[in-house]
């Protein structure tokens, strides 16, 4: 789906024809929104403001353990999903099983409606950080009215994408824009990933709040995100836990005076390519990860197969510590695939690995071609020294295909979870 | 199911009732059987011997990459599984996605058959070690000689286990007996195991050759092991990958004079135990692993949900990260049995530790106990600071419970699976 994608000068290809440009600004990008944050220590505030009403959508953790935060944010989206003003998140707790925490996610709700003047049920509010531990509300408070005055001062992107960070390295965010008959429409989004950040989630995967200036409704808006997080936050693998607090937000307020009709697959394209970008940070940004994995698994009977199969390899933690260890260990990737239950036949399978230059195939037709003392072998080895890898398996027994992102798993990974609340 | 069970004086207690006493020998414990092997640097050959035929059952991966040794074993099954004579395993190659493969097996099975003097058709045989690289006939046919010309002199269990390790640290072996109208009967067995051990197998999980002198018929020896392994090898998880080989081939020669249908439950239990106790050590043993936890989830809706939970929590790395830094972060543990997708209810969870002395509760009735600062996250603390953890959560949603197994995930597991093949 994604695979022919180029980039030429900043701006986005697929296929040959052009889409769309990346642009500066995040989730300021579009007209009319604000955002501000800060961070001191381990705990930090993000505040996402629109002028005016926002058409909403939203895609949640699966986990049935769910944090207060989410499930607020899914009581005031059931009533009022047309009239959203502003997002409050706060990190360093994830106000998860936490005895007093319904109450204390109201009050920062409370707190941001008297802080930007607007009414309690047009915020939505996520967590993200340890779970079990009472919110330390003067602290959260606190960082609340920090991250406001900053905000009434002036908008700044990297600060709020930064107030979210738990364990993440840099902020993530990237923005969007294309013309539409004369009319420019933006998309812009930020994220926060690092642990906790795992496969077989219907709805989403992490912190991501994204805005846009179109012109949608809800019913679409709803579509066009749960498909781009579909093909994005939904590939991405770091650890495989799946957490109590994923949210994914898309607040659009109309200000390009584009409707979504206009430019539906433009529009799709462009919200999951936000997506995918924000997905593969993410993973690059794992705990503790030095290389990215691309994977993907083509020639599947079901798009089901393709998913399970695409996911099996970039979870395996044998894959993982290979990539990890620069060590082209393909019969890895081949067990990770005959695990996964999917439709195959190993006589027939091809596995590829490139470093997006270079290529070499380790199986053709079910056949290894990189055993010990051959030149593919030697090359294989020279691929893998790389940051960026990607693993192409041809199951050859149908027509589906599914493309996942992963990271390796080293010593950082280990430190940084054995050390997280102590 | 094996919560009740009590030790004393290498005597094992079911309950209030006495059943069999541990004894030495392992595979050689039972009358009849003869074994020993070799080791020398990367690669072994072990090789078992029973002076009569065997009826055999076992338990294979189900790995859709099949390991050619799994697949000639599987062909000798079908035509002979009533005059099994001899077992051969190497170690060091794992004879998997290899071209002449088949052929360097059926190679090792006739010059096993020459060098024992018994049919080709009454040979098992099994491999462990890397994937995708060409047998070196020539080192493990030099190792098959030696094995066989020690198991002239002498028999020796320890060697025979040595003999197919790979990344193990230690030998893995067990033997029973208990009496039965005035006659004893013994089972024992030998295991391997350390990486590629994971769950969601439903037949056999590493490699583990066990050996009795009961009496018993095909139909009734397949059905006691598939239950033993159920209950054992398949609750136990080292890194969540399903190995190409994984093998489970147990050998019985009636020798004892006793029938099954004599002492039915008995066998059952002690096939378990011995199956449960290589289990648990496969999983001490894990690569790099330096802890164990026992969690137990009782009180699901379902037995399928039961295995699904419990497996969820021995699988997460967040919890065997926390595992390894002895760090109480009992959110993960419910994150994991809220993303494994069973019924559940957050509110009415207990979730309890233990170090099989002391105990405290972190979660009781969905409500958090072990928060900040009080005296159930101290004890929690210290509780976590032992080698051997217990983890039991009570859903309260219905009668069903299970036991799985699992290490932790520290620095050395990276080392060794970064290493592995280069």
């Amino acid at each position: 789906m994604l695979c022919n994608i180029t980039y030429q000068f900043g701006i986005i290809f697929i296929g040959e024809k052009m889409h769309f440009k990346i642009i500066d600004g995040g989730v300021i990008a579009p007209k009319g929104f604000k955002a501000n944050g800060v961070k001191e220590g381990k705990y930090g505030v993000g505040l996402i403001y629109s002028e005016k009403d926002c058409i909403t959508a939203a895609t949640f953790t699966t986990n049935k353990v769910v944090a207060h935060p989410v499930n607020l944010s899914k009581e005031i989206l059931k009533n009022n999903r047309t009239k959203i003003r502003a997002i409050v998140a706060n990190s360093g707790n994830a106000n998860c099983f936490t005895k007093n925490g319904y109450y204390d996610a109201k009050e920062m709700i409370k707190e941001t409606a008297k802080l930007l003047n607007i009414p309690e049920n047009s915020i939505l509010i996520a967590s993200t950080g340890v779970i079990g531990r009472k919110m330390p509300m003067d602290i959260i408070k606190d960082k609340m009215q920090k991250a406001h005055t900053k905000l009434k001062e002036e908008s700044n992107n990297t600060n709020t994408a930064k107030a979210i960070m738990t364990t993440d390295r840099f902020p993530k965010t990237i923005a969007v824009e294309f013309e539409v008959n004369g009319k420019t429409i933006r998309i812009g989004g930020i994220a926060k990933g690092a642990g906790m950040i795992a496969p077989d989630m219907l709805h989403a995967t992490m912190l991501c709040f994204i805005t846009t200036d179109i012109k949608i409704n809800h019913s679409d808006l709803t579509k066009s995100l749960q498909n781009a997080v579909d093909k994005s936050f939904n590939n991405a693998v770091v650890d495989g836990d799946t957490s109590t607090n994923d949210t994914v937000f898309i607040l659009a307020n109309g200000e390009s005076g584009i409707e979504y009709n206009e430019c539906a697959e433009l529009f799709d394209n462009a919200l999951t390519y936000i997506c995918t970008e924000l997905a593969k940070m993410m993973v690059m940004d794992g705990e503790g990860s030095t290389k990215l994995m691309e994977v993907c698994v083509k020639g599947c009977a079901s798009e089901e197969d393709a998913i399970k199969a695409s996911k099996s390899i970039v979870r395996s933690l044998l894959v993982k510590t290979a990539l990890y260890g620069g060590d082209p260990n393909w019969g890895r990737i081949t067990a990770a695939v005959g695990y996964s239950g999917v439709e195959m036949d190993m006589d027939k399978m091809d596995v590829l690995i490139s470093d997006f230059e270079k290529e070499v195939y380790l199986v053709k037709d079910g056949v290894p071609i990189a055993d010990e003392g051959t030149k593919e072998l030697k090359l294989a080895e020279e691929i893998m020294k790389n940051d960026k890898i990607k693993i192409v398996v041809d199951l050859k027994v149908g027509n589906y295909e599914n493309t996942s992102y992963g990271c390796d798993l080293g010593h950082d990974y280990v430190q940084l979870n054995s050390e997280y609340t102590t």
